[in-house]
Parts: C-alpha cells; structure tokens; sequence
C-alpha cells in the first residue's frame, strides 16, 4: 500500500486583495502551507486560514518566503543563512500563534518561492532554515524538495524530513526542478501528472526531460489551487490517485511518526 | 517592603538603523518590551535582543505596535478590534519563536505607541490586545496602563494584568497620561520622578497636573533608554528606589505569580 | 447645456494580486485616479494604468493615500499637515514621471480613502494636500468632495479645485458623505443614482437622508469599478446621463480651464 | 586643468531613524544623491534633504534603489528589466516633485547599492536604468561606473553619461570594484586615496589589486558620508584634490553640458 501527503500553498490573500480558492483546494489536500505575511498573507489572513484548514482536517505548516510582498517572494533575494534563519523563525512564530489560538499544532514548515528554490541548491541557506525550524518548537517537520540541500539540512539540524515531488512539474536529470522560464516546465495533463505521481510512489523513479531516469521517493505532492483550473487539476489528481489504490493521509502517518 | 519591577522599550533598531542603547538599558530594567517588526524592530534585531536580556536576566516582553514603520507605530490608526487581535498574536508568536530558540518563556505583552493609547481608552481594543495574549499562550502577563481599559480587559479575556506606571510622565485627574503635546507632560529631574514613584509604591496615589490626587498601584515602571540622558536617568532612578528599600525585582515576583 | 466629468479609482493591483477591471470602467469615465503605491498600485500597475487611459482616451489623475497597503488606506491615520504634504507631493511625483513617459499631462490629483475623508473635514490636512498639488507643478486640478475644507483649501492654495459629487452615496444635510458603516449609505439602483446625479447637475442641489436639501454643484462625479456590477452601473449610468443630454466631457473642458 | 564632481549619498535616514550627517557632508561634495524611499529615506526625509543640497549649493540626483528596506539595498535582488524601469522611474519621480517643490532641477540619477553592482554587469538592467532617465525627463545625467554596462546603456538609451570612481575602493584587473567582502576592498588612507583620484584625472589611470593598470576616466569620485570618519575623510580629500590643483564643480560644468 502506498500512503501519500498532498500538499497546497494557502493564505495567499493580502488585505483587500484575493488570491486563490482556499477552501475549494482544501478538499483535495492533507497538508497547508500557509503564507506568514512576507511574500504574502497578513496577520488576518492567517487566523482565518488556519480556521478553514482545521474545519477541513488538513495539517498547517508555515510557509516562510522573502520580504517581498510586491514580488510575492519569487524573486532570488541574497539574503544571508543569518538573516533567513531569523526569517523563517520569525514567520514560523507568528503562524504557530495563529495556531496555538485554535488548538491546533504547527506540522510542518516549507519554504516559499524563491527561498525554497534558492535553499533546495545552497547548503548554508538549507541548514539555516532547518536550524530555524529545529529552534522554533519539537517535532516540527522541514518540508523540502526530495533530493536536495533541504534533505542534507535537515539531517544535520536534526529535524524530520518530508521529500516532496511536483506532480506538474517536468524534472532536471540532476532532480531540480526545470525553471519555469523554460518551456514545458508545467504539464497540465492531470493524466501524465497523475501517471508520473504514482511511479515515483511505486516505482521511485520519475523520467527527466532529457528522458534519463531519476530516483524520487516523495512523501507529499504539491499542488496548485491558485486558479479554478488548479483546483479542478488538484480534485481530479486525488481521485486517480485514490483509484489506483493510493492513500492520501497526513503526513506524519506517510512518516511514521 | 516595596517591590516593583522596572521596564524599557528595546529592540527598536531595524535594518541598517540602530536606535538607543539596549546593553547600558538592560543593566536598569527587569523587564524588556522587545519591539516586533511592525513599528520598529526586524527579525535579526529581535533574536538579538533576546538574547541580550536573557544575558542580563531581564524577562522578555512583546511590544507589539500598528503597522507603521514610517511612523514608529506612535499615530494612531483606526484599526479594528479584529485587525488589532490579528496584529497582536502575529507579532507575539513572532517574539515567542526567538524567545523559544534561546530557551526563554515570554513573560508578558506590552502594546506601543498609539496602539498603547488608543487601547488605554477603548474597551473594544484593549480587549482584542488581552484575548491575544490569552490566546498566545499560558500564563503570558499582559501590562498596561493603571487604571485604565487595559486592567478591565485583563479580566475579561482571563489574563494576569500588570498595572504600570511612568516615572516621567504627568498624570490627568482621571488617570490617563498628559499628551506629550502639552507642556509639562516629561518630568526631567530625576529626584522628582523617583519621589513620584516612592509615593506611588509606599502611598498608591501621585500628583496630577490639576493637583488633585490620584489612586494608582503599579506593579512596573516605565523608564527610557532611547538617548544617552534617558539611560543615565534610568540607572539614577533604579539606584534611588533601591536606596529607599524597594526591591526591583521580576515582574512575577512582584505579582507573586 | 450641462457639462461633467466622470471619474473613477484605477490601477489597485499590486504585484500578483488583481483588483478591479480597468480596461471596462475606462470605457465609461473620462478621468481616471491611478492609485500610486501607498494603499495600492505599484510601479508596473501605475505605469500600466496610465498607458490603458491614455488609450481610452482618459484623463489621469494622482490618487495618493495614506501608507498602509493592508489596509487600503481606507483607515485614518494620524498623519501630520507636513506628513500628508509629503506623501502626496512623493506620490504625484511618481504617476508625473510615468505620465511623462508616455507623453501624458497628470490632470488632478484626487486624495484617497481615509485621506480623503480626513481632509474633507480637516483644514490643515486638506490645505497640506492643496499645497502639495501646487509645488507639483503648474495647473494641475485638486479634485475633492464638494462644499468641504478641501474646496477651501485649494483657493488659499492657489490651485483649480474640482467639486466632486458620488452617485451612489447618501449624503448627509451638512454636504458630507453618510458613513459607509450606516445603513443607506450606499445607492445600488442606477436610476436613483442617475437622478440624483441629473439633480446635482440641473438643480445644483441633492437630497440629504433627513429628507432636507443641500447645495451641491459638481464638476465630476465619481464611480466605481471595483466589482462586476460597479462596472455595470458605472457603464448605465453614463448612457442615462447622455440620454438626459448631460455632456460627459473631459473634466478641463468641464472647468473651462 | 583637471575639473572633477565629487558626489556622496544622502537622505538615508528613515521615520524615526537618523543615518548619516548630511549638513556634514554636503560641505564638501557637488552633487547629492538623494535616497527615493525604496532601500532608505522617506517622502518628508527627501524634502528635507533636497532643501539642505540646495542651501550648500549641491546639484540634487536620484538615488533609487530595490524596495529592501530592511536590507537597506545591498542584496542582489533577481528583478526583471521591466521592474527595474519601474522602480527607477517611480522613484525618479518622486524625487522630481520635491525639487520642483522648492525650485530645484534634477541633475542626475545613480543607482543604489545591488541595483548599481547588478546593472553594472548586466546590460539588460542597465538599459532600463538608462531608459528610465530619459523617460523621466529631458537633460538628465546617467550617473554610473566608469567602463561599465551603464556607460553603453546611456549611449543607447542617448541620455548622458557621468562616469564614476570610487576613491576608497580597490579595483579589479576588468575595472570592477573588488567586493567589500574580500580584504582591501576598501582604501582608509587618505593620502593614498587622493594620489589614486589624482592618478585617475591626470593619467587616467588605476592601478588594480593585482598590480595591472587600468584605463579610467572618470567626471565624478563618490564619497562617503554615514560616518564620522568618512565625513573627515570627505573634507580631506576635497583639500588635497583642490590643493593638488584640481577644480571641484558641478557636474554638468566638469561634462561641459
């Protein structure tokens, strides 16, 4: 039996302005990332989404990003490991209070745009993150793309790793992810993507764009929920999976922790 | 005997900009009110700042303010009680994160600036401020002005409320602090405000502008470090209190928590 | 023959987030106030925005707030006169330069939301807005809610002023808006509006909600396109207008300027 | 005779925040780069410091920089050209109104900090830095690296080009500047300071860390002023430049414009 996380970016409104089908997207996912306020979200914003998680039983994790609202965190920033360590702890806090406020505990912590692609490359921005998530409270798990900086980080700071692969997105033969400058960096095809999701969980392989194959033993998936066609991509995605036998559950059980 | 504790604004410095002298402060105070990113402070400086109380074993406090950097939180905003409970467990779970990764219990919630004055006279806010703290966690202090909106909310919300007082300030008749737009609203003669003080503490009234005689019994004291003159007062201040026989000493001892 | 402008609040998106639907009210309004960073819009949108009214044939206008993007500038703020002139002269400064870039000419400068409301009754705030229109260059016109301190102002200002009336707000006997947090407040049925409008333009008066009735001679009339229906009711209104054979005509043209 | 502008960055200072000592050093340099709200000042500070430039007779110019206040616009920020026209040009403005404001033309615009290391690389960035200026204004100076990117940028983009060195800054064999991270990127020594400035305007040369020479001509030597030391620094080297001979003037009398 394969046991899978599915997990989704939340929170993503800001003031007056919307972002996203939260409570559409919450349907199909165990696991939500929610935005801390800095690339982001606002203090608001995130009550209100850790309120509409717990309703729907999906796990809450922090998802820290840049100072960088304007750019919504998807822009390289060279911030140091110093200052992302304090970034990520500062972000982490402010959403373990929201969470702390309606009884539920922070599961886990994943970092956001930029941050996360800078970190998944960049050893010292890794372990400053998993160090910040190490110190921020016990048994708080680093989320992070399989097969990168994060997993090493992880291991040195101390803190569960959970490996997360893309259903919809093509993978280097290194098992980056191809940027999205490039084209055929998303497939939109939920059956190519539900197809390539179950051979990394039965298989632990997916196929590279240059067609080599790459290992890859994910614990959760990411999708999107960020248009209606995210959110129908994302319901469709459960149910194939679900079909072919899959069990979709939180992630500490994917875990065994 | 008399015991009081002592506390001061810190952490105000953001970025690049540095602002007062927390290490020659904390020599003075019991109690640091760390400021939280929205109105002074940054994620650095707050881990620093933790750090440096816990190094002079002075407790740490939030010092959440409105969001409003350019103005250093001291206008007054027409946020809402929501708005107000939001920014107050944001910024609280924040300074909650860095006290966490230095082994430090937050100790209490002090609000800043406009957010302290306008929560001072409105019940509405001043309540969102205490179900903040009640929801950030257990046994978190929440300080406020004596006699004011703030002790009223405390006991709504289920929160220990410590009542403070300034030693530099001047009282209305019914208790709020002179505007520092009038004259005579800063006491600079540091004999003055430590007699203010001992007749608070021995007595529980002080003078007001109008020369009629107020109740009030302050658990802490409010002292500056912003210039050099305000710390070299506050360390005045300590030694003359001391002198007298009153004993600073932590804010839950003085509260016998 | 009656003559005016109609006017509406354009380019509040800022970065990822979309708001409003610029492209279809610029087809009913013949003067467009481009938020310029503070309370919305950002660099890209403003620039966007000038290039969509230069195209439809729009006038544009500096639609300055107060700094506070989570909140939309919609919340008063306790700006000081010297802090309000300098944010509107930054923020003028700002849409001139993307004006000049497309050889466009800024018309007027409306202020927004919560420094709207707060200068309409406050002379200082309104006279700092006025000066600040002034130092920004020649002829530019300072739009403003009629019969309020900003009309003043811009005579001892020195600056063309444009009396502004909104359609679909109730008023209260003394020429101010009812506050949105009252009931009635907000007209939705675009023949009432379209009425009270031909009133205004006809009779020179409008109908208070206590039944009495005030003086009011606008210039330019404001609507809105925030939503599906404002930019409906914006579009109806303007046919109802002209078929009443009101001229909806540049707001210079209006002036006579 | 060897006629140079010397300029220095100023209005650093944010809200409460105080950075740098401008009257200081406004004594002894030509032009002002004046901060744009972005990495440091704000609108009342650039009013402020646009009315001290034009009491010491100091030409005025931009000093945009990435919207990183908390990183005062030293980090790399990954923005696209079309962003970086943007914010140069929003910037601009901004500045252009509180000159127009006391009777002040712009004279020139000099990128801050990551923004002026990126683009001086990289010819994309440049070139919207370039296209910004002229976009904002007939007449005005691109301020940048000697034999950088930005020189070829102003050239196509046709504004004029200022090139600039650095007195106290090491060189790289390319014409670079050696990062401040490695040793000896920056030069403490006066003397040593003034005979590489008189190097660089007599033989239009430099000698680089490596001990090649280097081809540099520049019309304008950057000086520092955020600290006490620099300021002397500053009033030392404008001594010995002009008892060496050499003419320090307005920028646009040393480019003969």
């Amino acid at each position: 039996m394969f046991k899978v996380d599915l997990n989704s970016d939340l929170g993503e409104s800001f003031g007056v302005y919307r972002l996203g089908n939260d409570e559409a997207v919450l349907e199909s996912v165990t696991s939500a990332n929610v935005a801390c306020g800095f690339h982001a979200g606002d203090p608001k914003v995130m009550i209100e989404t850790v309120r509409l998680a717990k309703k729907a039983g999906a796990a809450v994790g922090a998802h820290p990003g840049h100072p960088d609202l304007v750019g919504f965190g998807r822009r390289a920033l060279a911030s140091t490991p110093e200052e992302v360590y304090a970034y990520v702890l500062y972000q982490t806090g402010a959403i373990q209070a929201a969470c702390r406020a309606q009884g539920v505990t922070l599961q886990h912590v994943k970092a956001h745009g930029a941050l996360y692609n800078q970190a998944a490359k960049d050893e010292a921005l890794a372990l400053a993150i998993a160090r910040a998530v190490k110190d921020a409270g016990e048994g708080i798990i680093l989320m992070g793309l399989a097969n990168s900086a994060f997993e090493r980080a992880a291991a040195e700071a101390g803190v569960p790793f959970a490996a997360e692969a893309f259903a919809d997105r093509a993978y280097e033969p290194d098992g980056s992810l191809v940027s999205r400058k490039k084209e055929g960096a998303v497939i939109h095809d939920v059956d190519l993507a539900a197809g390539r999701v179950l051979r990394m969980l039965k298989e632990g392989t997916v196929e590279a764009v240059d067609g080599s194959v790459v290992s890859i033993r994910p614990q959760t998936i990411c999708l999107h929920g960020d248009t209606p066609e995210a959110v129908e991509m994302a319901r469709k995605l459960r149910r194939k999976l679900e079909t072919e036998g899959v069990v979709v559950c939180p992630l500490k059980e994917v875990m065994g922790l």
